[in-house]
């Protein structure tokens, strides 16, 4: 990337871009506004000046642990209170938040843990277990910190030494003078956790988490009169650095801990309370949620709220259904670990309003979206030439930009997953249209190969998910002795249908949208799909399981 | 001021932050939106597609011109579209475009011109006559560009050598490839217009243009739905960021053109026929748009737009007044164009709603507002000390941050005009109140020293704006014999008024609010008050004509 320099400025180009910046501004300027977190016995509230005041005895109590600028410091933690403050002590001292994902395998975050180099672990009293799990293969040098309420004497394990949360912060000084920390330093880091490999880290700067905070506030049109609800875990990319955007723009936050599925009633009755306007989520978490809106009885009124949905393309049916039975618009984004959050949202344009009819309007609205401001993205070739905007030429979707990753932490043998010209390859298979309008086909690896031609698997997932009767279901491309690969797909039928929806149904169903080549030969019904810890259809175990389909045959 | 390094990241912390990206950003995904640029013979109306197309041709004909990275180009012009293109033609190149505020005196052009080093000067045909004047002492080395639709033929000048804008951008290529500018070069300039001593030039960073434009979006709450129509002149601090933001958010610009007095009613049907929806201009600007709105017959429905004042506090009278006559809100806000453009804006609490008078919101609707997120303010005594954030201390407004200027350029004589730690001292006294709301109380200079006190010369003209029959007024503090100084008002009475409110009115309405020993025992009846190139009253000229008012008694 060639750079030309100009004449020089009067500005003030080497104050840093940090995050402590923002949480002043948003203390100055929001003092009275409110973070509302759901705890196992009820509701904890308090003011942003509150929070602040705790993330201030944090990072005293942090250097009393003998944490430095540049450490890292791992985090085990559900959405709450207490790892939001995490999010701005840790860094906030110049050292690393090191985000762990609670549904790795403790031997997978026994790596993460060492490859990152963990001085000091944050643990929830509910997720000791799994810091237990890897005490023989890794300690940190520091200890424990258990974020609970009770007293430390209540909780049994053998780890040691561990503190207190609570009791450092108390006996901790409730003011603290922020240093101005470098705006390449990292803010906190992110491992992937890709169906292949070892996970890969990503060290995000507090320049990037700045930036993309300034992004997804732009994204949400986010202000002091709105109240966000962070599904989304904290312990992902940043969690999408909407803990962050809140404060740029003074809006309420809403974390709602830990729940299970038997929990989204709360959860709900949380959006109604608390007069959430935006929720963020997975559209892997949207989907159950909407399932158990489906059966309430009465229907919560929604209505004026705004849900953004990330990562896998959501289901028409979904996004109809949310707005039919809630009032609530479903948005849908896209993001990475390694763009750090937000890469895509799919913002409606009034005037695309008149042009489309209703089904080309859902459509469109289930797209990923438009690229967000301030990074560079296209789609190229097997031979890395750019492909036309044109809405349907596929190519591997790339980016670059301040939060893009440019090499990923001390793996020298990903080198191939970036351009010679600075994009990072995604490994996505896009189109992009003359709106600008991105829409992930497929993972380059999970495209189907059948006679020479490209399906997506995406998109036929999508289509079969449209059946009334389907609760979830995959496609995977399987090895055919004669086509290369075949589409199987996997389908969970919804209670009320088990046994009624049959494989001619689906293959009807398909047979609306695809090619008569294109449809699939067999359609196993199933109980469960295996996902990732990420909450993705685990598509390289589903392969490995079903590869003798037609092989057999 | 002391930087921490921390851990290094993995983030793309090289990709330069620059305008260039916005503009390509907003070409990729808001192609068809429009810019609207009101002309002498009607409305000019194209795309952002469109747009960017004449922008490419710009570029390649300043190169045709020989213009290099670094060079200074100069801009002449009123708000328009050809504007909007140099703003991002002449810095995609690597150049700077300098601000030339066309209400300067020659003398001051002259000095602007030379002090930047300017090789290039762009020019409306209306404007012309100013460039003539300047032309015995300061000559572009490359020449003039008029901007007109008439052919160079039919322009009557002597300036050489000249080009048509028009010409050399249907005889350049439509494609240019933007080069990636680097962050911390010069974007534009701007020189500031103050009441003493000569121009100090700001030379605002590729950085700094990108963040306010995010600031800005944040701040207005842009989306693709809104359309904003730029009152403030482009060639104030960077036209305050708006055509950038404009870009990342997909809005629609409405620019008005060159617009006197008497054409107010044609830039209300703008806004009505154009469905604006955002509207930027200084408080100065706003005062005779109000105006003439009151004296319209039909009051035009502007409910759901939003007006943001800018610069002086606007009369609560005119807050008031456009909600009441139009249904307009209006949004204070202040900046200068050493912070670039917006340092604060004024927006409402919900939490604030319930706890405050009918009057308590007015005064706080009228003060400058919230900082604007990702700097840092303060408030000092005359030893530097910080003050309490108590709504009451006053002090000065100290500022730094990205976008704030680090020095003047090239002027080593204003080095008192910085801090040790890296604030700019803004020369504004104000308060800040517990919620964050800064209140500019008066000019250092201005502020009236009576008897050992200081009265504000800005609440007291502010609180006689709110009389009835007053149009506009100012306050100075003239010599006393006795007390240092004492209040001047001086008021312009509107037309209906004249002759029937006296200065005892005057005195007794602003003794509802200060104290006994405050008010004045003067008042000037004037027919018009003077006014700096900016439009802000000229403190300066009013003593200086007063000066002997209470002395000579």
């Amino acid at each position: 990337m060639k750079i030309i320099k100009g004449f020089p400025s009067t500005s003030q180009d080497d104050y840093p871009l940090n995050v402590t910046t923002i949480l002043k501004h948003a203390v100055r300027n929001f003092a009275g506004q409110e973070i509302v977190s759901r705890t196992r016995d009820g509701i904890f509230r308090y003011t942003y000046k509150d929070a602040h005041e705790r993330i201030q005895r944090l990072a005293n109590a942090l250097e009393s642990l003998k944490i430095k600028p540049g450490d890292r410091v791992g985090v085990l933690e559900w959405n709450t209170h207490r790892y939001n403050e995490l999010y701005f002590g840790i860094p906030g001292i110049g050292a690393v938040l090191l985000e762990m994902n609670v549904r790795l395998a403790p031997s997978d975050l026994i790596y993460v843990a060492k490859h990152a180099g963990t001085e000091l672990l944050f643990v929830d009293e509910t997720l000791i277990s799994i810091v237990e799990a890897m005490a023989p293969e890794f300690k940190p040098a520091k200890g424990y910190v258990i974020l609970t309420d009770k007293k430390l004497s209540d909780i049994k394990t053998k780890l040691t030494p561990i503190y207190s949360y609570e009791k450092l912060l108390k006996e901790a000084k409730p003011e603290y003078d922020w240093p101005m920390i470098d705006e390449k330093s990292a803010y906190s880091a992110c491992y992937t956790t890709g169906t292949t490999g070892r996970p890969k880290g990503v060290f995000y700067s507090h320049r990037d988490a700045y930036l993309l905070s300034t992004v997804a506030a732009i994204t949400l049109e986010l202000s002091c009169r709105d109240c966000l609800l962070q599904i989304v875990p904290l312990y992902h990319a940043l969690g999408w650095c909407n803990h962050i955007a809140v404060l740029l723009a003074g809006s309420k936050l809403v974390l709602p801990g830990r729940y299970t599925s038997e929990e989204f009633g709360s959860i709900i009755d949380l959006m109604l309370q608390e007069k959430v306007t935006v929720g963020i989520a997975a559209s892997a978490a949207l989907m159950p949620i909407y399932e158990y809106i489906r059966n309430m009885k009465e229907k919560p009124n929604l209505s004026g709220v705004c849900l953004f949905s990330g990562a896998s393309e959501p289901p028409i049916a979904m996004l109809k259904g949310f707005y039919e039975l809630t009032g609530a618009k479903v948005y849908h984004g896209s993001g990475t670990t390694e763009n750090t959050a937000w890469s895509t949202a799919n913002k409606p344009k009034p005037w695309l309003e008149g042009k489309l009819s209703e089904e080309e309007k859902w459509e469109l609205q289930k797209k990923q979206g438009l690229e967000v401001p301030g990074c560079d993205v296209k789609i190229v070739d097997a031979r890395g030439n750019e492909l036309p905007h044109d809405g349907k030429s596929a190519g591997e979707f790339l980016m670059r930009g301040p939060w893009v990753v440019g090499s990923y932490y001390n793996a020298p043998e990903t080198a191939d997953r970036f351009t010679d010209d600075g994009y990072w390859k995604s490994g996505d298979v896009a189109t992009i249209d003359p709106e600008g309008y991105i829409k992930i086909v497929d993972r380059i690896k999970d495209v189907i190969k059948s006679g020479g031609e490209w399906i997506s698997s995406v998109d036929m997932e999508s289509e079969i998910m449209c059946h009334p009767g389907v609760l979830e279901a995959t496609v995977v491309g399987v090895p055919h002795p004669k086509w290369e690969e075949r589409p199987l797909p996997l389908v969970v039928l919804r209670q009320e249908s088990k046994g009624k929806v049959t494989k001619k149904d689906i293959i009807d169903h398909l047979s609306k949208k695809f090619a008569k080549w294109q449809l699939p030969d067999e359609v196993k019904f199933v109980d469960g799909i295996p996902k990732t810890s990420v909450g993705k259809f685990d598509k390289k175990v589903v392969r490995e399981q079903y590869k003798d389909t037609y092989v057999r045959e």
